[in-house]
């Protein structure tokens, strides 16, 4: 496969260089940028002087791109899209432009016009363990976001098992300054960030019309979601904690039974044992989500928690994971490893 | 007044010392120790070097001291309160002997048999915002824990005003590394912590029952809460996100107004202008807390958030607030400063 | 007094603010600032809450203002110097524009024509442990440099003693990130800084020739040395180290002799104990100096340490200690403080 | 190739653990544990939860090991070295005790009497870069301490071409936390580490002998160095500043020279272009080092700096390239990916 990256130097960009560096079967072969065009790869991202990745180009993209991801700010790629496609290239799009399946509510959150509304019926969601099948064969594919991804893995299961009160569903979510991406702000600057923890986005973040288009579909009718993300000072991780009631009659062993159906021949979710609480470093540069839950008798809520690399399985290396799955490939080909600790 | 200190070495008892220097009225002439007794305070903590604070001492108090703040391990200062009162020492105690009203439930919790339940009922709760007038007379202070202080300041003043409901809180909180002292273990250890997030305690943190004592309290009928700690890789600072449902027909000016009536002449509680929410660092190293709510038409809930210094607001700084207040001080002295940025 | 702030929102700025709350004789009437003139200051710096500082104005310095703080880039005070001097408004400049004696030097390293060559003359150099009575009287300080602060406060009387081959100096120093100021920059962004250690600005820093115009009028010749700054992923606080050569016949305690006569009386420099090496954490926030040395055998060198808290000894605490002595106020008026640890 | 490794819980051995992982040509049979054996491998280490490395095992090591590292103490391995090597199992020994050619220089710094100097003689220095063709061969490799691979690689080529004055040698290290290892002390504590940065172990370290045994064979004379490290508040990476007086007629162009001849073939030493200085992000959780240097004519010292990650260069990673080399395989087989960024 041949492979291009629009955005190459980026974070989730340069991720995808890292992690395609030991694919075994892809070659990257145009990284493009729009800001760095001509300069060495290397110069820019250093940490790749080992590898032979040549000259960043523009954002015209080469012939012979079998497929292409996008990790673009929204709007861009949407306005590029149908062009990439007429030239039977794949496009894996990391950015929010084909996740939300109704260009209303994509205009109602990004407060612009959807550029493309006529590709969204062709559009998949790309979260391999719920969607994997309409993956397959697909040509446009929608990477989830990294918020959405965390807390999928976590409530699908039990949505779609019917264990859980649909509208009590309440999302806290933290994640690291990395998913902000490489844009200098006063927000990623390092003095106003570390020894710092904060909510950002209160009940306005862009993430929570997919996690809610995403859990409704699983439960089979509308729902509403309470979800706060907090900025915490780390680069890497993501941790979701959620708060859920159950239906009537439903135990602790329904929801791990539940989580086990799905999850027991997946490569890249692990329930953890009972008691042991996910945390975002087991996950951190490896492509792998970490789950656990107890059922609080005293407030007959379940608390419930999942953990990934935000760059990784929340976005980069799902994105080649859905590769893997466009071409026909071992889903988990270059993916395997673990995280890295300490 | 002079003023002792046991646990004079711990990170609360630094903090002790460390207001105590800016503190007009209060002489420090007492510093015990269990483990360095004999050494000079300035050798184990050097950044007192330009204050003369002479050696640390046993645990033995000695004759003189008016007023000794405890920051010792639960279960020590209760075996030894009825001594120091006796000799007339108003106790402060930085620990959790206190805090509960029951006995029983302390000893459910903490897993040990309380060791001076007859003192109970002279006990008050020092959390001055909403036990000013109950702290004033008494001699022995249960000094709020970081956690509780930062809800109950949040909740209380709702729940007073009959604007939740009681079934349906949810405290989702962070705290830095300093909260667990200063005992080295691997949950304390860089490596591990530093570029790592985690939920810890989850459905059975000991601050769970006196959030619920106080909560309970306020509402006028027993309620318990959702409450869930977390690690945040940074030292100092204590946010807590607090998810509640509203009762029909409030509005978020019902909210505000119930929270003005109880600051606006406080000193220490700062209600933030509107979309400003809290952050860990605007209270670092001052004994100031942050508030900010909104209410979620979309879910029906109120997203609430409070931000303290966990080991100022969070204990030493409204340790000295409550000593200020035994000794018919003015409440702020010693402690108005305002926090360190960045 | 009646104090000004021009630069108020930055770093040094915000630092002066808070110490200067805590100065009893000191009163902020003014606060400048280009950018944010107009807005609340607390609403800027929300840790300020409970301090009554009113509204950022903009750089038009008002009457009545006894003493100016300059926290500005380097060429702009020194614009304005005059003007301010002829309204016999006290000047004491943060920046860099009058620390170096001689209008070619500050051309040759800071790229300007020298705004104000002609004010040289009436500057001193305000390192008071070192040029106390020079400051006493004076209009115009120039406050030095945080890295300069803490070489030459363990250098100079080793220099002025004779015990250095004063060919042989090399400062290796450590700064964190609140160093470079407020501006957000790829330099200062968190996920690029976090986790990272490295070196900058090698062999051309600007406080090169301001530590050798020190060091050689204390040494009494001209000298030169190596300085190479590095940046550490914290906030605050230096640390630099020192390798020097000695002079033929010195030993360890000739040179512990030199600080101990330089420093025995001075309230913010401290000789630590024997075999206890600084840290920056011991100063941090506070307006102390810790140093430390060996004379290594094998090497013949000492090796020397200093640490200080960059915006406090190295820019607003040691401003305000000039302030206390221009105006003859004792020079530890509210600075005593010890700094916050953890 | 089967693989054990003793130690394997701490951090170089989960890093063996992590890069072995994706090694194409070993296979781990054993991972030994003193303290947790019997229990699972990814239950101590969640992050290899995908990986199927079963239970710890006691520290008795089985037949069929081809090659053991040992990331132990010293002092143990020499002592129980004899006996691996008597069954035919190659020994990579990731602590001190074999770097040391003599037993007496041994048991000077480290204070013990070396439990086998007897093997010393057949034992290699694994810093293939500088020592590849005597290591082939071999069946006991000492692998080198982390700030001796930083300071050698930098400063070997440069000796070696006679281009250094031999006495004028300083080297100012920087490293991460995770070099302490992973047992819990207050000199690893969160609260005491962050936001802090010091020295330790100055004028003593015993890294010191390792780095002058080298740098004199290179320099065909006995020679000295000042070695100072320091602690950065952060878990991966050293970064060595060095300062060293060229001979006469020497320039920057020779000393480059000198490096290119040495390392324009390596896969893993990178000379940064000029004026990029090392940052110890670039090799993060790479086996890849980078330099730079600079002569400043000013003082006539050239200023080096080399950067590594502690834990693979430094350590594990460096271990396998020596399993490489030992048997045969293609030097960076399952080494040569990209570090991790951010």
């Amino acid at each position: 496969m041949r492979v291009g990256i629009l955005g190459a130097t980026g974070y989730t960009g340069q991720e995808l260089v890292r992690l395609l560096s030991n694919h075994p079967a892809a070659e990257i072969i145009y990284l493009g940028s729009s800001s760095t065009a001509g300069q060495p790869y290397a110069g820019i991202c250093p940490q790749f002087s080992a590898e032979n990745l040549g000259l960043l180009q523009d954002e015209t993209v080469p012939d012979g791109v079998d497929v292409l991801f996008c990790a673009l700010p929204h709007g861009i790629t949407a306005a590029r899209a149908r062009g990439f496609l007429e030239r039977d290239i794949k496009v894996i799009d990391l950015g929010a432009d084909f996740r939300l399946h109704r260009a209303e509510v994509y205009e109602k959150w990004y407060k612009i016009k959807h550029p493309a509304a006529e590709l969204l019926p062709q559009a998949v969601y790309g979260l391999p363990e719920l969607h994997r099948k309409e993956i397959n064969g697909k040509s446009l594919v929608a990477n989830p976001g990294c918020y959405p991804t965390a807390t999928l893995l976590a409530l699908v299961p039990l949505l779609r098992a019917g264990l859980l009160r649909e509208d009590s569903l309440i999302v806290d979510a933290k994640s690291g300054v990395s998913g902000a991406g490489r844009g200098a702000s006063m927000g990623t600057h390092f003095s106003e960030v570390n020894e710092n923890f904060k909510p950002y986005g209160v009940a306005e973040h862009r993430h929570t019309p997919e996690i809610e288009q995403e859990l409704s579909e699983a439960a089979g009718r509308e729902l509403v979601v309470s979800f706060t993300p907090h900025l915490v000072p780390m680069i890497r991780g993501i941790l979701v904690t959620i708060y859920a009631e159950i239906k009537e009659g439903v135990n602790e062993s329904d929801l791990r039974a539940a989580w086990g159906e799905s999850y027991q021949e997946e490569t890249f979710v692990h329930i953890l044992p009972e008691g042991v609480w996910p945390q975002t470093k087991f996950a951190a540069g490896g492509n792998h989500a970490f789950l656990q839950l107890t059922l609080d008798r005293r407030t007959g809520r379940a608390v419930i928690a999942a953990a990934i690399d935000n760059l990784v399985k929340g976005a980069s290396g799902q994105a080649i994971q859905n590769m893997n799955i466009l071409f026909g490939l071992p889903e988990d080909l270059g993916l395997k490893g673990p995280g890295i600790w300490p």
